[in-house]
């Protein structure tokens, strides 16, 4: 019998995974580009921080990644996000617009 | 002249402030209840820890706290996330109902 918490882990691993400045933009370049490399420019983050961010978006279900070569890159899981929760995304991203433009 | 950061710290406080199972269930709570006493019934969280909860749930502009009495009650600040953030609460109170019921 199906019992689930009623505090559900999952999104609150997402909203910890969203709740950080440098991820939030590591997220909103994904949405603008498609796809973000392991140290995109202008963030001003060492890489070994910049790894984990990567390691706590990809653990939350938030990214997914692929090898190019050497290279790595990242997308955003949103069509997974929208489905797990219908308009977070939606709500986090319009936020950083009406800000940043 | 207005030079907001890409970053919107604002924003990342309040979505770390909600990514917690523990401040998830309040804000729950409070969504259905209206008000919720600092330490309600069935949480299984000692006094102590949920003091610290609702420090960040205020400190990150999500309630606002009355006294009465020796009591203090907690509300959401619906309307101002609302304004701040608009969908986000709703997105988060939606998947916890989708989950919970």
């Amino acid at each position: 019998m199906e019992q689930p918490d009623r505090t559900d882990p999952g999104l609150a691993a997402v909203l910890h995974a969203l709740g950080d400045p440098v991820r939030l933009d590591l997220v909103r370049r994904m949405a603008g580009n498609g796809e973000c490399t392991c140290s995109p420019d202008g963030l001003g983050v060492p890489r070994s921080t910049l790894s984990n961010h990567w390691r706590i978006l990809r653990e939350a279900g938030i990214t997914r990644t692929r090898r190019d070569g050497k290279a790595r890159l990242m997308t955003l899981r949103r069509a997974d996000l929208d489905t797990r929760f219908p308009g977070l995304l939606a709500a986090v991203l319009a936020e950083n617009g009406r800000r940043t433009h």
